[in-house]
């Protein structure tokens, strides 16, 4: 495994991530087989329930885990290429995830004489999807179809990067609001706010998922904790990482593929740091 | 004024900032003043509508321009100490406003038996609010203190900056969430989704509110939009930065006050840049 800057403490935030990752898709098939009709295809609310399961299990955790994919150390070895495939698949599944989630939904309203997209949760729902998927588009456009121009993939990766911390931390705010939605209209006598079991116990779903999606962001926007560049990996490989390659020349760009300005900042840095241990 | 990288895309995203913050207000208070029952302080529906009020206004709008007031370029010739005073100001300025919004909810919720805090909203904003207040607590005695060490303000900047922004983003989810309960609680016959103009006039303040959020979050992150360090201002100002001071003494990143590592990398990447230009 490479050299990782404070190795422990991503480890621990790694175990807190999957810890209340996990512990969350238990918690939605709880609230759903435990408090609720349990999971059906049948166009009532049990077929309602696989919504929240889905967009928990798929849409966040799996989302999660494709954006921190990079970060895992043990994979540094494995070529950019199959790491991007990983990415791209996993968000792919994310995405088949929302939409089956959100069939779920159509479908039950429509079983149940209820409008559809009338509400916040909805708009913003629907927005999100729609995004995620032009997102999923772009990226495999991008960085997957060979013939893009380099420069190209420099120029688009600082959009990338914000569009998927955004629409990670989108898809949940959403979940939350859907949340609140199906407590108040589910919850009758007792009611949401008198507070019955599976009030605090889904609010305590929703703290989780809040929990899971801020350790996510910060181990996705540490840069001592990225990926090194292929650049990197071959110097380290070469000369032990004591030459200066401060300057990058345009052809060397060329062969990292995306590298972006960030990545060539950080290659300037971690061989500064490289220099200081070595020199 | 300094010149920026980028400066009209900048002003650009700025504008639609402002243009989406203040929109954001006029329909809040549109919301309550011509939908609502008015603002008043009586224990009823008139003062909880001063919660959505002041939230929008300040816990949103005015956090949201403390996190981007050291990018206005008009400002990279005042002080640090000012423009530190003008973040922490506008920040408990926000603080303020958040607590007030909340002895709103609580005297109305009070006045008409409503249960306090047992909705997954009241639990995060709660926790949002208390966090808020810490992270001004530390904010303040890590960098408006002078006797703190500078080794403390460069290792917990990294820290500072990550709960800034998450706080930011929680709150305008809690207060999705919180629009959400609103809406279904208040509007009866025709109910929310029914769709009556109130409720498509209030979905959409909560896209504009999504989309204030994603316009700050893409100013703050972006790194070649901060300001200069002092030292680079009187690099600039000696010598028209054509020197290479790659290497930082230890000295000189004690004068600079809170600069941390990013900091640090983004003052080798700026002299790269002007070296670019001028050998």
């Amino acid at each position: 495994m490479m050299a990782m800057e404070n190795l422990k403490q991503f480890l621990v935030l790694l175990s807190g991530a999957a810890v209340f990752g996990i512990v969350s898709i238990v918690f939605v098939l709880t609230w759903v087989l435990h408090f609720r009709e349990g999971l059906a295809w049948d166009g009532g609310a049990a077929e309602f329930n696989w919504h929240p399961v889905l967009i928990v299990s798929g849409f966040i955790f799996l989302q999660g885990t494709a954006i921190i994919i990079y970060r895992l150390p043990w994979t540094w070895k494995c070529s950019k290429l199959v790491m991007k495939l990983i990415h791209a698949g996993l968000n792919l599944l994310a995405f088949v995830f929302a939409i089956v989630a959100m069939v779920a939904v159509f479908d039950f309203h429509n079983g149940a004489n209820i409008p559809n997209m009338y509400s916040l949760h909805s708009w913003l729902g629907l927005t999100v999807v729609v995004l995620y998927g032009l997102q999923l588009v772009l990226g495999i456009g991008m960085y997957l179809i060979p013939v893009t121009p380099a420069s190209w993939r420099a120029a688009f990766m600082p959009v990338h990067v914000y569009s998927g911390l955004l629409l990670f931390t989108s898809v949940i705010a959403v979940a939350l609001m859907g949340i609140t939605e199906k407590l108040i209209f589910a919850l009758q006598n007792p009611k949401y706010k008198d507070s019955p079991p599976e009030a605090a116990f889904v609010n305590v779903l929703g703290l989780f998922l809040a929990v899971f999606g801020a350790l996510i962001l910060w181990i996705a926007t540490r840069t001592s904790w990225k990926r090194p560049s292929d650049q990197i990996l071959h110097t380290l490989h070469t000369n032990g990482g004591s030459e200066d390659n401060t300057k990058v020349s345009p052809a060397m760009s060329q062969l990292s593929g995306g590298m972006d300005a960030e990545e060539a900042g950080e290659v300037r840095r971690r061989n500064n740091k490289f220099d200081d241990n070595t020199n």
